[in-house]
C-alpha cells in the first residue's frame, strides 16, 4: 500500500498515520520528496484494505500494490486450471469446448431436436435455461424443474454434458442434481450469497461477467467461489455495457488475454449474448478462438422465429454447423483443436 | 411496434410477416415508402415483444412504440405515489426525507451514538446494513440478525423509521420483522426472484438502480415489485458506472427529472455511494434536492477512521449537521421543506 | 512515481531500473516487501513520464504520484481564478453568470429578438454559433463571419458580452475580433493545435469537456491553454457519453466539486447539451447552481419549431425567464447571487 | 420518420403536425392505435431531420427510419471498396494489409532500422507520426516536416507505402506531399473542417474511430470525407472508452462485422492503441483478422525503453516477426492471406 500525502500535510498528520500503521502490525516507510511525502507500507495489505486511510487528515490518495484476489491469481497457481467433465471432456486444455443449445428450454421435443443438431456439428456440452432471468415480469420465466429434467434426459441420451443457470440459493441443490455445470448469470455476478453457496458444491461453475463489472470485479467474484473450496471454475466474457448501441453489448475481446495473464482460470466466450444478433455470432466466435479462449457458449434454435427467448441471437442449426467447420480450421491455425 | 424492412425485402417476405402478425390477433398496416417499406402494428405490443421479429427474413429493424413497463408508468397513475411510514412521515410529498446512518451496523453503542446525532440534525429515517454485499469475501460481511435487532431497538428508542438491505430471498421475512423499509441494493436490482418476493410483502421498498442499468431497466425492475402487489416503492439513484474515475461512480442527476416524467414513483438520491468520498457528499446532496428528489440517503459515521465499511465516504456527525442546515434553506428555495 | 515490480523480478532487473533512474538525475528508493519489491522515485516526475518504464523487464505496474497538470492545479494557485469581462462582469466570483441564446445564429432579426428576451430575463452573456460542428455534412453549418457580425452588433447594442465557438485555427483571429469569449467545443477538446493557439490570445476561453474525457483529461487540455500564457480560462461540463439513452448525454454533476477541488478555474454548466431535451434544462440548471458552479450556458430560441439546430433542447424565452426567477432564489440559498 | 404522439395528444396537435409535414412536401400517414397515435412520414427524411419535431406539442418521440449517412452505406454501394496504393498493394481485397512502425518518428537511423525490420517481417506500409497529438503540452510533439521527410525517404528506399497523421487543416498539403495515406486520428474524428478538406485531396484516408464515437458517428464522419469526393477511405477501430481499466481502451471487435454490414468501406484494426500494452497486441491482432478486418496497424519499436512516445505498447521487431508468422497461418484459415 502506498499512501500519498497532500502537499500541505503536517508532521503531526504524518505521525498519526505512522502510529496507526505500526499499531496494525505493519511497517511504514516514509519518503519525503520535493513536492510530496509518501508512506509505503510493508506487510499484509489486507489489514489495511479495511482501514479507510483516505479519511486520515493529510492523505490525498491511497494506492494498493497487491491484487485483492488471491486464489484466482496467476501468482497463486502458475499452471492453467483444467476442469474435468465426464467422458474425456476437459475444459482448459488444448481442445476448445463448444457449448450450444437454446436460450430457454421450451419443451422436450424441441430440445431434443436442437441437441441432436449441435451434437452432430461437434458441440460437447448442451446449454439450455430452465430458470430465466427476464427483464420483464411479463416474459416467459422458464420451465423450472421440468426444464431441468428435459435437459438431463436429453444430455444423457445423446452423451452431452449439460450447463444451465441457477439464479437462487434455494435452487442450487435442485440444479446440482440435474446439470453437469452450474452457470451464474451476468446479473448475479455480485449475488454474493449465491457465489458462496455454489462454492460449496462439487460441480463445475461457469461464472459470467457482469455487464458493468471490471475484470478485477470478476476475479473478486471468482474468489468467492474458490474460497468456498470449489476450484472447478471457469469465467465467461459475454459483453459489457458501453455507449455503442449497434450491438446489445460490447464483447470485450481483450478480456481473454487479460484474464489469462492475471489468472489461471479457463475463459469462455459467449458471442450470442454479447452481440444480440445472430449474424454477428460467427465473427465474434472466431475472434474469441483467435484470442485464445478455452470455450464458446452459443445459442442455437431450430425455429428462431418461434423461440420464447432470445430468438434474434440464435443460430439456425445449419449456420451453427457451418461455423463449427470454420472454427475447426481456425482452432488448428492457432495451435488448438475443436 | 414499427417494423422497418430491408431495402431489398421481397413481397413474399412482407406477406409472411403480415400473415404472422394477423395470426397473433394484431392488425398490420403496410406503408411503402420510396426507400423502405414499413409495417406498423396496431394492438397490444406485449404479444409481439416475445416474438423475435428481427429474425424474420426481410426485416432490418424493429422499433417498439410503447414502454414495456405499465404499473410503473406515469401514464398508469398521473399523481405521484406517496408512501406512508409511521408517525407523520410521508415519502413523495412536500417534505424531502433524509435517511442517514452508518454503512454497516458495527455494534449497539456506535449505532446509538450515530443515530442520536443524525436525529438531532433532522434525519427521520435511520439507515444501517446488517447484511453487507462486499466485493471481497475477506471483508466484513455484516452482523446479520444481531445487527437487525440493534437497528430496530435504536430506531424505536429514538423514534426513527429504519431502512436496511435484504440480499437473499431467505432473509426477507427476517428483515421484514425488524425494519420499516426494505432496501434492494444496486447489485441485486436484477435479482428477479428477490424483486418478486419483496413485491409480496407489505413493507415499503427502496430499490437502488444498478451500476449499469438504464432508467428503463430500473422501471422494469420496479414493475416486478409492483406487479407483486406492493405499491409502496421508491427508486434510488446512486451513481452509474462510467469511464470517469475521479468519483467512484457517476451520479446521474438527470435521473431525477427523467424518472419523474416517466413514472409516478418517488426518487431518492444516494450521494455517498455515488461519490465514494465524503467531501463530495454535500454538493451532490444539494444538487439532488435542487433537481427535485424526494429524499436523500447519506452515510454518517462518528469515527470514519474506524469504520468497518465505506469509511471514506461517511460524513462526520458535525458535517452532516451543517449539511442539514444548508439543505433546509435550499429545500425552501425550491418549494420543498426538509 | 512508484514502480511495482513483478513477484519474480530478479536483482539484475532491479539494478537495471535503478541505474536508468539514476542516469536521468532522479533518486530511486528500493523497498523490498514480503511479496513485492517497490521502487519509489524522488525528483521531477515529468522526466520519467516520457520514459516507458512499463516495458522494463520485471516491471508490473507504474503509478504516478503527482498530477501531470501544473498550471491548472489548485496547488499552483490556491485562490479561485476570476475572469473579468467588460462592465462589472466577473466570472468566478459570487455572481453566477448566465450565458444564453440560440444554438446557431440564423439571422439578425431572430438573434436580436432572442437576445432582448434573455437580457430582460437577466442573462449577461449572449451565446450563438456562427461556425457549427455538425455530425452530418448535410446539416446547416452556420453563417460564418456574417453570423459573427450579427452577434457582435446585437451584443454591443444590448450591452451583452458574447461567446461563440471557434473550430479552426485559421478562424481564431476572426472570431477574436468579434466575440468576447472564445468557446472550444467538446469535439475539439483535444484539438491540441487549436488549444495552443487560443492560449496565445488575450480573450477569455470557455473550454468544453469532451464527451469521453475524464476530468484529468480536461485539466490536461486546460494546461495547453494556460501554458500558452492565457490564464482567462473557464471549464464547462456538458455531459459525458454513457450507456444511458434517456438523455443525450449524462451530466456529470460531480465534475463541479471535483474540478473545484483539483483546480482554481471557474466551472460552467451546460444543461442544454447534456440533456438534449428542453424539459430537463431547468432541473439540471438548478442542480448545477446547487453544486457550486460559477455559470450556466443555456440555449434559448423564440421559435424552437423553426430552429436550424438543436431546437429540441432550446427553452422558449418565457420558460427561460421563469427559470431565471427560480435560479435567483436558489442562488441566494447557496450563498451566491444571479 | 415515425412520430409517436403522447397518449393525451389532441386532434389540434395532430393537425398542426400533419400540416407542417405537408408544407415540407412530405406525405404524413396517421394511424390511430388503442393507446397511441402514430404518424409515419413518407418522403426524403433529410428534410425532416433538420426540423425539431420533438418540440411540437403532443409529440412524445421521433424515430428515424433511414440511416443519416448515404455514400458510406452498403445500400449505396453493394461491393466492398478497394483502395489501390502503389505497386500491387490493394486495401479491401483478399490480402490483409499490415501497417507497422514506430509511434513517433524520432530520427532517420531509428526509423530506417525499424522499417527494415517490419518490411522483412512482411509489413507493406510503414507508419510513423510526425505530428503527434499528445495529452500533455510538455510531451514530445513530433518532428514535423523533418519527420515527414524521413518517412518518405525511408518508404521510398525500402519500397514501403507510408501512412502518417495530419492534425491540422494547414498541414494537409504538406503531409499530402510526403505520405501515401493520410491518417485522421481518433481525437480528430469529429474535426469536421479537417474531414472536409482531406475529402478534397486524392490521397487514401485512414479515419480512426473516436474514443466515444458510435459506429454510426464514425460513418457520419466518413460521409464528410466521401461527400468531398474522396472515395479512397478506410475506417479504423482502435478501442473505445469504457469503465474497464485493465486495458487503455476496449477494442470493439464487433465493429468489424458491424461496419462490414452497414458499409462498403475497408476496416483496419489498431491493436496497439486499443490495448496500450505490448503483450496484448498479438491476441488482439489475431482476433481482428479472425473477425474479418482488411488490415492491421501495429506499433513496432526497436528500443521501446527509449521510445519518445507509446513505448509501452510497442512490439519489439522479433515479437512482430513472430506475430506475422502466426497471422499468415491464421489469415489462410479464414480465407484471406497476409
Amino acid at each position: 500500500m502506498i499512501i500519498v500525502l497532500k502537499s500541505d500535510a503536517t508532521q503531526a498528520q504524518i505521525d498519526h498515520i505512522v502510529e496507526r500503521i505500526t499499531k496494525l502490525g505493519l511497517k511504514p516507510l516514509v519518503s519525503k520528496g520535493v513536492e510530496r511525502t509518501i508512506i509505503g507500507v510493508i506487510g499484509p495489505e489486507d489489514i489495511l484494505r479495511v482501514t479507510p486511510l483516505e479519511v486520515f487528515p493529510g492523505v490525498e490518495n491511497v494506492m494498493p500494490v497487491l491484487t485483492p484476489y488471491k486464489l484466482a491469481a496467476r501468482d497463486f497457481k502458475t499452471e492453467g486450471t483444467t476442469i474435468k467433465l465426464g467422458g474425456n471432456l476437459v475444459i482448459g486444455a488444448r481442445k476448445v469446448i463448444v457449448m450450444a443449445g437454446p436460450c430457454a428450454i421450451e419443451n422436450l421435443d424441441n430440445l431434443y431436436e436442437i441437441a441432436k443438431a449441435v451434437k452432430k456439428a461437434g458441440a460437447t456440452v448442451l446449454r439450455g435455461g430452465a430458470f430465466k432471468p427476464r427483464t420483464s415480469p411479463y416474459s416467459f420465466q422458464g420451465l423450472g424443474e421440468e426444464g431441468l429434467k428435459y435437459l438431463s434426459q436429453v444430455g444423457k441420451e445423446l452423451g452431452l454434458a449439460t450447463v444451465t443457470e441457477v439464479m437462487d440459493t434455494r435452487d442450487i441443490a435442485l440444479v446440482e442434481r440435474y446439470a453437469d455445470i452450474l452457470q451464474i448469470g451476468a446479473r448475479n455476478m455480485q449475488n454474493f450469497n449465491l457465489l458462496k453457496e455454489v462454492g460449496l458444491t462439487k460441480k463445475p461453475i461457469l461464472l459470467k461477467r457482469g455487464l458493468s463489472s471490471t475484470i478485477k470485479d470478476l476475479l473478486m467474484s471468482a474468489e468467492y467461489v474458490l474460497s468456498g473450496g470449489n476450484l472447478n471454475l471457469m469465467l465467461c466474457e459475454r459483453g459489457i455495457r458501453t455507449f455503442e448501441d449497434s450491438t446489445r453489448n460490447t464483447l470485450d475481446i481483450s478480456a481473454v488475454p487479460v484474464i489469462k495473464q492475471l489468472s489461471h482460470l479457463p475463459v469462455i466466450i459467449d458471442p450470442s449474448h454479447a452481440a444480440g444478433k445472430w449474424n454477428l455470432v460467427s465473427p465474434l466466435a472466431k475472434a474469441g478462438v483467435a484470442a485464445g479462449c478455452d470455450g464458446l457458449i452459443i445459442e442455437v434454435h431450430s425455429h428462431p422465429e418461434e423461440a420464447l427467448s432470445d430468438g434474434a441471437q440464435s443460430l439456425l442449426p445449419e449456420k451453427f454447423s457451418e461455423l463449427m467447420q470454420e472454427l475447426r480450421i481456425l482452432a488448428k491455425a492457432v495451435g488448438r483443436e475443436l
